[in-house]
């Protein structure tokens, strides 16, 4: 791992200063960041390592997508349009029932890492079966994350039992303790799926392992009926009751938390990955997030699955999002542009935890980086930099992805990814995935 | 004008059966369709043409874009997240007062073209001022459009009074007469900038020209409420009082009709272009699209200008109209992918009045034809075609583009722009934007 400095960027902090430099630049060494600052005063700093000019691009953080199923991406389009019970039951489970193992979840990983990597997303927080697959393939195409081991009450194509999935779940974390890139992560899959002894149980694996808890909360409105009638409660409050509320754990979706829980969720700190398309999609609602944002709650963006979005796309999540806010609370100066920005950078590190590693330019972070052209036709002119990356920038203007100071994507190319190898595996899960919808 | 055989591609002619076509192939002769089939019959037909082989790309109409102001991606990024009355009067109209001349609308609408033709846009309804202006270039570049004059009832960098605009209209609708891609168009502002006696008197012209006459209407509640205020109607009802609701009316946004209004732009065959990232973006509300559908509205699709979006991409917008209006009706099944697509195809030609040239690849219409690859990383796998262009398409998938048989843009260029000489033409108007800011 080398030493080097990225220079002339117009470096986007990110931090809450919302710092910016013109004629910046950013010293790496040995994955993490060394120095910021303008180009003159970091080449002085270092004036023997290698420079890369960025001819005046963008440097910012990598985007932070913090609710996703990467192995998902081998059921894109498999089924739009449905009723949400029509789409899991009579697609999505049968799919996965029938065509699950390691080989899909690795193909499906590394398919979904292509696309993540081409769009500029540096950090997941990933929930799945054979999630110690996921991991493992991260890790050799270098993205970061937390991996949650999905864990749910009835048998899954990994796991029988309960007790078998708490056990591998432990193995999955302790055996990647340790590792630059991958946090293993406790996943109950949500709590009409995981019984309230059983949530203790992940809880209290999570804190012995000092490991993140994982969990789907909030997404419908009648997740939240149903709770409240199963056990008198509803999500949030439910969680609190099994002391599940803490600072490690990161909930997906959120969309319909009561008022006096958003206060709850804020208080413990914990975090939430908003997926606005998702929930657009699949008409769950709009989560409060200005409302989530000004009690305090830590709010970070997440693609959700492919299955239902169907793209990995955090650019177009963040404008989805930022549209979505103006919409719901009937006015166009909230979620501006640079909360929009922040959603998908810092706040998005904070809400999965990680904002000691990731989530801004700042000497000692990990070297979690990303350079965006704004001279493609659609952004041209550039009167407002911060405007073009919430509003106009695509994951095409996305030309350099590092990731613990590691070249992992430059002009479209992901060099740990073997282009046409991987089309022929994901071409051979596909026909075994449409084989099982024929039948 | 060359005849020419497109084959090797999955043909979607977004006909009224919705057809596909395998291995299919369109003819061209003279700009115009002259066969869609199997590429052997099309092949059969016409053994001598020249053939392209599109490799199995998607051949399918080009998209229509039915409510823009192209030259203002000059003022892209310039004001965000402002209330609509200061975004207005504190920015755009200032900006507007003291740059706009015919340079700036030039300079403004090839940056725009060079944008929407890499991205599949074939057709645009166009309101501005300088609008001779606007349908020239565009004759030049190859775009085929209806283009309004703007007019209203103050004095405008164009026009000192009504009866000028009144009479440049006549001049520009007339030079244009017989071009095979400009229409001139009647553009009145809207009901709030323009008084009862002048919407009459645009209403007669575009009759006596037989042209379009193009409108904002219903895009805010205060609007809304404002018509109702002055003239004791709500804003379809005070155009059908005034005789201006027919087939020849483009409205665009018509995000507040009452019910009965409805019924009355089915009716009288009104045409809506759709906007929802701007209606978004301005937090003027999500339009019933649904509602109008169900009705007989031809309904189609639209970006706005870039002030208000802040690009001119289709597949987003076309993403964003799907995505709110599941949210809206509450449910996952309405508007699908087909819908979608429709909205952006020949809903939009029929929205524009122009179905009768454009909108679907069927024989003896116009060859306005784009071709889509899906094999980028965030399309594969392909399950349905459909699903893919209407979730997952991004305008970087565009490979080709031929308006009236010509081929406009290919792998990104558009050869009747010389990109160095715009890029520099770009960087003086917006010098001179910023200038006026600064003051």
């Amino acid at each position: 791992m080398s030493n080097f400095i990225l220079d002339n960027a117009l470096v986007l902090t990110m931090d809450d200063q919302f710092s910016m430099v013109a004629d910046g630049a950013v010293a790496v060494r040995a994955g993490q960041i060394a120095a910021v600052g303008s180009s003159a005063q970091v080449v002085e700093q270092f004036p023997l390592w290698p420079r890369y000019d960025l001819q005046g691009r963008v440097l910012m953080p990598g985007l932070i997508n913090c609710h996703t199923h990467l192995p998902m991406s081998l059921f894109r389009g498999l089924a739009d349009d449905k009723e949400l019970m029509d789409w899991l039951n009579n697609y999505i489970f049968p799919a996965e029932a029938a065509t699950l193992n390691e080989d899909f979840v690795r193909t499906g990983t590394a398919l979904s890492l292509w696309e993540m990597l081409r769009g500029g997303t540096t950090t997941v927080v990933d929930m799945y079966m054979f999630e110690k697959v996921v991991a493992k393939e991260c890790a050799r195409i270098g993205m970061r994350g937390v991996f949650a081991q999905a864990m749910i009450d009835f048998p899954t194509p990994e796991y029988r039992t309960w007790e078998e999935s708490l056990e591998g779940t432990r193995q999955f974390i302790q055996d990647w303790k340790g590792h630059p890139l991958i946090i293993g992560a406790v996943g109950p899959h949500a709590p009409y799926t995981v019984s309230p002894e059983h949530l203790r149980e992940c809880h209290r694996l999570a804190e012995e392992l000092d490991a993140p808890l994982v969990i789907h909360l909030c997404e419908t409105r009648s997740e939240v009926e149903l709770i409240q009638e199963r056990h008198g409660r509803t999500p949030v409050d439910h969680l609190d009751h099994l002391g599940c509320l803490s600072k490690r754990l990161v909930t997906a979706h959120m969309v319909w938390p009561q008022d006096g829980e958003i206060a709850k969720l804020a208080r413990h700190g914990v975090g939430v990955g908003h997926c606005p398309q998702s929930n657009a999609k699949l008409a769950c609602g709009i989560a409060p997030v200005v409302k989530m944002l000004q009690a305090g709650v830590h709010v970070g963006l997440g693609t959700d699955g492919c299955a239902s979005n169907n793209d990995l796309d955090m650019w177009q999540e963040m404008q989805t999002a930022n549209l979505l806010q103006k919409l719901s609370c009937n006015s166009p100066t909230v979620m501006t542009a640079r909360d929009t920005l922040h959603m998908a950078t810092l706040g998005g590190a904070r809400a999965a935890h990680l904002d000691h590693l990731v989530g801004s330019i700042e000497v000692g972070k990990r070297a979690d980086l990303i350079v965006v052209r704004l001279d493609a036709p659609h952004q041209t002119p550039v009167f407002d930099p911060i405007s073009q990356l919430c509003y106009t920038t695509k994951s095409s203007d996305v030309t350099q992805v590092y990731i613990e100071g590691e070249l992992v994507m430059s002009d479209g190319n992901v060099p740990a990814i073997e282009e046409a190898e991987l089309r022929l595996a994901v071409a051979a899960e596909a026909e075994r995935v449409q084989a099982i919808l024929r039948r």
